[in-house]
């Protein structure tokens, strides 16, 4: 249970939404525009950017919503939960992708980790100023709810089957209630 | 300059904010709430977290702009941005304030940092179930807001002095615009 009395019994950053609802408002809304707002990056890898993030801060809540989110805009298959661990290796990806997935690795060390020569590569790769603007941002925003979430010592199901519907809800019907 | 074109001039998050208004929105409705919202905490506590965590992260322009919000609070001493890279040795805080910030310092390595007996500590200086949600809430967030604004390059007024109007403007006019 977490360190501090939720009034409720619900894992993650849920519970934690539940208790305070005037936070819970922005941090969704943020999730929304990142996660599901027009973007020439798909869905599906915006999410795998949070869970590969998500994984590097091991907040295991986190990586398991958002890979189960990732998998459910794709074809639905959960073994994609532990090949973001495994760093893609079976999972294919653009090189775009792979160059944006080095960048917000930087960010999730600390921001100033990011070098021109990232950049670069990226650029090298098709990504443009918006996509590495939101690559930034997406994993700067789960290096804050991966600390929220962990910070305050919630629970989360350990098994992925258990984010099958999570992912389900948050891939086709949003982060109007929840993250 | 940022590492991307922002189509203006502005230092740090301001910059992002103005090229991505959308984003903006709940960043800096999070930043209201957390930081000048209703709390026990005084706002000059709740900006000296921030300032602490950003100074943490390596984040200049955050650490100086939410230190000058912190002294603007306060007697408008900028000195308190140079006690606040010191560890607060000049400045009378609470012990309470002390927990706090200990715990602040957790979540800003990572949020599995934080411990049971941080929890209690800052209990058993009279801290609340929500002074430690609003505290870890506000360290994540600027583990975000810090990572946004270096991981793009952006530029930051190395003087404390420059920081001056920021700080007033944050601490007696709010968020609705800057971070």
């Amino acid at each position: 249970m977490s360190y501090i009395n939720l009034n409720n019994d619900l894992p993650g950053i849920v519970g934690l939404m539940t208790y305070s609802p005037e936070t819970a408002k922005p941090l969704n809304e943020l999730a929304e525009i990142l996660l599901r707002g027009p973007s020439t990056l798909t869905s599906a890898e915006r999410e795998m950017i949070a869970s590969y993030v998500s994984h590097r801060n091991e907040c295991h809540f986190c990586h398991s919503c958002h890979g189960a989110a990732a998998a459910h805009h794709l074809d639905g298959d959960l073994d994609l939960l532990d090949d973001i661990k495994n760093g893609f290796q079976k999972t294919e990806i653009s090189d775009k992708l792979r160059e944006l997935l080095n960048i917000a690795g930087k960010v999730q060390i600390l921001g100033n980790k990011v070098e021109e020569k990232d950049i670069e590569a990226a650029r090298s790769e098709g990504a443009t100023d918006r996509e590495i603007h939101d690559t930034v941002l997406i994993a700067a925003a789960f290096c804050m709810y991966n600390r929220y979430v962990d910070g305050l010592g919630t629970w989360a199901p350990e098994d992925k089957e258990s984010y099958d519907e999570t992912g389900r809800m948050l891939a086709h019907e949003g982060y109007g209630s929840s993250i």
